[in-house]
């Protein structure tokens, strides 16, 4: 009898016992707007309860295809693979920077030079308003673009000069891996076979990452699916699900770009022309001790939203990052100074889960509270919550 | 290069090649809540360009289970797969209803009497209000409980007569087919091999249905995973996605049951006491001749939004119907005078697309367009879209 009850609510919806979290429609009236926001700020919460929990779950071996498809695809929920690609020759290989030296003695790779290890991020113009500027990019032989990503770490360290301000990092989201550093591709395996499988296609693009620990990248989301190894060094991560987009403050801005020579020339900041308009991450989500009491009023949905997701991958590691995931990347260097890792997007579904994201993003919202978290602030920044 | 340039379109969301469909947030404005109404509106139509189409997609055979979850488990999209159960003993010996009276002689199954072949649905009281009214069921012999079904059906067809009005269902949503009728289960498989390979999980209930062309369900959803098998006759499905719920009407109504004699006497609707509501959908997508305009006019979001999915699942074929998909069923005997199915419940996952869908439910929406599509209902009434 306990199991016909049990059929015939689920069947019926008995309100008498509601599924987790089933929320009434919204009634007609004047307090719509209000309760439609706090159905957005419901949501944020609602997904960590049911599905996300409150950090990114570590596997100890790669899960089936199966289970990788059900458990984290299916679901758009992340996971740390650990020791996934211990058996990769390059986990051993590229501690040597004699041996990818060697290797690629003859490669030109994509080189981008920034002035503080920020591509793709957001800059002040002298007006005060900002821009999203890329780097400068140049084609370099690898020895020499491998030099000036260790250099420019060792050099900043000393402290910045006029002279010769940049910061290199080794990374284009081109294909790069199969393509720049194709000597290298008998090191790490040339797909995730699980991955693969559980997607049903092989990856669309490859990519290395060479970097230092001033490499960051700025929050933002990718139309694919992400299977990031650490190959030296490890990365982190702040992740923030789809259903969080408000908390982004996504607006657009115009595209510009840097511009320098390669022996330390200064940098400018060529505005595009025409002008471009690119739809960014407002969110610096570690501001200045000057600029946090600013930026936490500025944003207050992300600084007191619900914590974002902090995790480390180690060298050996594979994090899954699911499509359409915010994220934001710093990296700690190995003994050697730098941070190298493969990544493979493999291409994603847009189905009834990128159909709801947009329908969630063309919803107008405005914070419900305003209360200030600067004090937690202060105690969560350098926490790792997947240990 | 213009893979390059794709690739980096991915990561910039460049405005200048958005993803299909991308929608820009709504502006600060005293517009937002038409904006927001829009919002809802396009979404009914985003999900079917981005994922689901116009039809069921029909699949020749079993799908493998990754490929079942990839494609539509994952994409919360339903599937018909032909002659997915063609091997079951049940399609040939069900046939003879000999053969059902003998293994079951002894089996007492809960039958469920209604004056119209309607059960769990909408039924207007003295007042003009509507409660949600609920089967008498009994308990009968099944020998017994079978004629009833097949009684009631010519009765019916001959004209109702007041003295014997009541029309037969044999179903029970409590895992009857493994309860009430286990004298049966050597006729078909245990489970879905596929699915449950896909789900993880072995079937959490199995239902038996024995009807007849009177037998009709109102729409509802379920919190399962339904794998849906006809051995004998037809089932005829209108299906309504989960983002498709504003058209729905859901609205709390108050529970009460039909009560009668099994020997004919006359129906009583009693109220639940103490009073209990149930959510459940307004809309009947079949209204009468003399009706249609009225319900036309009280449910214009059903009536003037995206046509719903029809389909037919045919003896041997198995409907993949998803969670939280609103639908409504109706039923062709076979040449015997009924319809046998049997369904298999698997749980779901309460993963992002639950958390989205509830959102979307507490979201205020009201129809934007009050045009009239009168004229199309009665070309599509009958009208089978996955053919």
């Amino acid at each position: 009898m306990a199991r016909e009850v049990k059929f015939r609510q689920q069947w019926s919806e008995n309100p008498g016992s509601p599924p987790p979290f089933a929320q009434p429609a919204v009634q007609l009236g004047e307090e719509n707007m209000a309760e439609d926001a706090n159905a957005v700020e419901s949501l944020w919460e609602e997904v960590r309860e049911l599905s996300l929990g409150n950090s990114v779950e570590r596997l100890d071996s790669p899960p089936s295809s199966l289970d990788f498809l059900r458990r984290f695809v299916s679901a758009n929920k992340p996971c740390i693979i650990s020791n996934a690609v211990s058996h990769w020759p390059a986990l051993s290989l590229w501690q040597d920077h004699n041996y990818l030296t060697r290797s690629l003695s003859d490669s030109l790779v994509s080189l981008h030079l920034t002035p503080d290890g920020r591509a793709d991020s957001l800059v002040p113009l002298s007006s005060g308003s900002l821009c999203f500027a890329s780097a400068h990019v140049e084609r370099v032989p690898f020895p020499r673009a491998l030099q000036f990503v260790l250099d420019s770490s060792s050099r900043k360290s000393e402290g910045a000069s006029t002279r010769d301000p940049s910061i290199a990092y080794l990374q284009q989201q081109n294909d790069c891996f199969r393509e720049e550093y194709s000597a290298l591709s008998g090191d790490c395996d040339p797909h995730i076979p699980w991955a693969t499988e559980a997607l049903g296609c092989p990856p669309e693009a490859v990519n290395l990452w060479i970097g230092n620990h001033l490499s960051e990248t700025s929050f933002h989301k990718d139309h694919y699916e992400n299977l990031y190894a650490v190959v030296s060094g490890e990365k982190h991560f702040l992740l923030l699900p789809p259903t969080d987009v408000h908390r982004m403050y996504i607006r657009d801005y115009p595209a510009a770009h840097y511009s320098c020579d390669l022996e330390g020339g200064k940098f400018r900041l060529e505005m595009e022309e025409p002008a471009r308009f690119v739809p960014w991450c407002s969110v610096n989500p570690y501001p200045s001790p000057e600029t946090k009491k600013v930026e936490v009023s500025k944003f207050p949905m992300y600084f007191n939203g619900p914590k974002p997701f902090h995790c480390t991958v180690r060298a050996g590691d594979i994090l899954y990052l699911p499509s359409m995931w915010f994220h934001h990347v710093r990296q700690s260097p190995d003994e050697r100074g730098c941070t190298i890792a493969v990544n493979y997007w493999y291409d994603m579904q847009f189905d009834i889960k990128y159909a709801y994201f947009n329908f969630l993003q063309s919803i107008h919202h405005r914070p419900r509270s305003s209360r200030n978290r600067l004090e937690d602030l202060d105690e969560d920044a350098d926490e790792d919550e997947d240990e």
